[in-house]
């Protein structure tokens, strides 16, 4: 049974991977578009690997609430690549010289060390450009198009959305965090985009309010788990495994769930997110187990 | 007469400058909004100084397509706010070491001067972010709302937008730029977003494809005759009357409109584009006359 399901998730990853690999294949502007640079700089980190997971979230979901046979609503995709676009945006922030300073990032150069620097700060600008210029003309009514929009601005914004949490993790850097600062981080630095890709995958298939907050529940206590996770993975993992250098939070002394709470621990508290979060999807029955399935895959990677 | 025209512009832009900051200082997370030091780096540079030119143009067409006794729509404010944040985080973004490396904007500390590189570079990330998720819920039709998200983000985005032109700009500094390039430059980096303030601005009044047609030749013409005197102004004013560094452009021998066609052919074409896209508005009769006005006053600047 576990075998079985496993099988089925490998396929749903792999099938969904593919299908936002060329979805972002169509709609990114091509290489051999003017101005060339910064055209091969947004494909460059686009395309340089992830398993698009939270494009994945989103169609799963929207999939569940659509409920037509297992069919996905016409055109989700699209919304799904703009999560990748926006994810690969702040990557390419992140990896700076002025903010992480990473050479490497899935094995390959950063941005930055490919295009330069210049380069790389206009092309993520340009990725969360072309994001909502996406998003303008998704396939989904326009009542419907103005709610992703808002939601996916949130949750990647400064209050409690993906920068807000950029800001605090650098500013820990100086000032070690609380155990509370530290929540704050995790469920907004990683957290809330994945929980906008679930809400707008549940929006774009018309999704009530109730749908609505069962998704945002479900995403809050996954989002978390997975970035305690990513702490974990940090100390656990080799670079080669990670694909970017690993044990730089321990090299750098910055407080993280396990530094604070230990390793174990911290995989116990994920584990009970995860249960906790999956029982906000009981009531869509037998047609969430894909999406919990991959609930429970997001915090497996740490074996 | 000219004087009555110039003392009723001087109002328009008085008031409408006053209106502006004041929708700026509503909408925007405030100082002491949780992560203070985003919000205040946001504030810093949006709260600068400016003539909160395209919120002004914007609001001036809305006013004009609307036909409502002289009585702008309700609400649009907010759009103008949105054109004026954007305006900033492309100007914290290209003031940062990797592109101009400005110490100086309107005369007071650049954005990564005052809070660092780190901050400065997730300030510009959170004014576009926060500037869509205020687009998303304007007080007009959804319709209207994706579609004037769609203008804006092509205004500012890589192909014939306000990026672009960056990208080209930054890559002319090392190529010598033909006529045909420098033409290019002008008309992405500021006549895009000058464009998508007009016709953002008559899309939200409910203006038809014609009008938008007439809006978008009127941006054109204007936007890319705003940037000739732009590159006029950096020869014949000082440092203190631009309120930045004066002679950048010579200093590094880069290509100007006034280097490839000395200042006075330049300032002809610039009056020669005023003149023909002002033509544009004709159909509107005396409602036009502001915009018109403005469109002179963008180009008198010269002086």
């Amino acid at each position: 049974m576990k075998t079985e399901i496993s099988n089925s998730l490998q396929g749903t990853l792999a099938v969904g991977a593919n299908l936002i690999d060329a979805t972002l294949d169509r709609l990114l502007p091509s290489a051999d578009q003017y101005p060339f640079s910064i055209h091969r700089a947004m494909r460059h980190s686009v395309f340089a690997g992830g398993k698009r997971l939270r494009p994945i979230l989103c169609m799963e979901t929207a999939r569940m609430i659509a409920n037509k046979d297992g069919q996905a609503p016409t055109g989700v995709e699209e919304l799904g690549s703009v999560l990748e676009m926006l994810h690969t945006y702040s990557l390419v922030h992140d990896d700076l010289p002025a903010l992480d300073n990473d050479d490497l990032r899935r094995g390959k150069p950063t941005c930055h060390k490919a295009f330069g620097e210049a380069t790389a700060i206009l092309a993520g600008d340009a990725l969360q450009t072309f994001s909502y210029e996406t998003l303008s003309k998704l396939r989904c009514p326009a009542d419907a198009r103005v709610r992703i929009i808002e939601e996916i601005a949130r949750g990647t914004g400064t209050v409690d959305g993906m920068i807000g949490g950029q800001v605090v993790d650098l500013e820990s850097e100086r000032i070690e965090p609380s155990a509370e600062v530290l929540e704050y981080i995790h469920r907004s630095k990683t957290g809330a985009l994945i929980t906008a890709s679930l809400v707008s995958g549940g929006l774009y298939a018309g999704g009530t309010d109730v749908d609505v907050t069962r998704l945002r529940n479900f995403g809050r206590s996954c989002g978390l788990a997975f970035q305690i996770v990513d702490d974990v993975l940090d100390i656990t993992q080799t670079s080669e495994q990670l694909g970017k250098t690993a044990g730089k939070d321990t090299a750098s002394e910055k407080t993280t769930w396990p530094s604070l709470f230990g390793i174990d621990a911290s995989i116990a508290r994920a584990e009970e997110l995860v249960k906790n979060g999956c029982a906000e999807l009981d009531p869509y029955g037998a047609r969430s187990q894909t999406l919990k399935d991959l609930a429970w895959f997001l915090i497996e990677r740490k074996k």
